[in-house]
């Protein structure tokens, strides 16, 4: 058996529950970002990648930015701005050198994601719905659990810097 | 029309001419790692995410390791040795700082994905055809163009450090 992610799980109880009936605690709307109500969509592990990128400072840690199909085929051709139904996900891991690397270079120098850091994040295009916030639903989850609405409300705040970019920081690497 | 990357025009170049028919030069030949024959696969940077990597020192680049469906299957059970028919992509850019995160951090601490940068490399497993590296066969890839038959003589040499992984450095990031 392999081991199941704790965001897979989360991921899995969201789409099974999400639109089956209303649980009073518990259930679906336990997994939504607040103000946004963005849920974890379902096998976003699977996406295809648009980019990677380093946080140095505080942060320290590895990112992947993957898309839906949407946000692949718009990133690809820079299409902006992004459709509805993009979803941009950002995945990061903890910043960490590689101990085979140093016995074959002598020296730290390759570092590879180690375990998940800084939670998982979402950005979700949705022109109308979300039309007070550039068309973007936000969302930030730690260990399955979206974090709180301070924390959501400093999403659109910083991404306000890439307008020109339809809010969006990373490019496509080709 | 959206740019297409020349890796992957190299790839479909590859991919058509293969096993239609031999051309003296210019041809599918002239695309295959020395030593090992390995060609650049068709459509590998649609594959699915292994890992992210950060290369320091001279190499200085941000890496992604993508796998095709047997790589990724395997890797995420941690099942080795690897089976046959596992393709696994190493892509790389310059590590370069993101203008936008200045304005929004007010420091340079956000680094993402620019140009390509230090070629793309691949490790295919065909355990009978290249059981005398491990049973991989390897390949670098600059612009398209295989690197020459030195450059591929380090391949086994260095990821012989990771022999207890199947000479894989990387895991899959979870």
């Amino acid at each position: 058996m392999k081991p199941i992610p704790i965001l897979v799980i989360a991921a899995i109880i969201a789409a099974g529950v999400s639109g089956a009936m209303t649980f009073s605690a518990g259930g679906a709307d336990d997994e939504s970002s607040p103000i946004f109500g963005v849920k974890i969509p379902s096998g976003y592990r699977d996406w295809r990648l648009i980019s990677v990128a380093h946080e140095e400072g505080n942060l320290n840690d590895l990112r992947a930015i993957l898309g839906n199909d949407i946000a692949i085929e718009a990133s690809r051709e820079g299409k902006l701005p992004f459709p509805d139904g993009t979803i941009i996900a950002r995945l990061a891991w903890s910043y960490d050198p590689l101990e085979e690397s140093i016995k074959a270079f002598g020296r730290p120098q390759s570092f590879v994601a180690g375990p998940p850091k800084n939670g998982v994040q979402f950005m979700v295009k949705d022109s109308r719905k979300y039309a007070a916030t550039g068309g973007w639903g936000f969302a930030h989850f730690d260990d399955g659990k979206p974090a709180n609405e301070a924390v959501h409300n400093t999403c659109f705040a910083c991404h306000q810097v890439a307008q020109s970019r339809d809010f969006v920081f990373n490019r496509y690497a080709r």
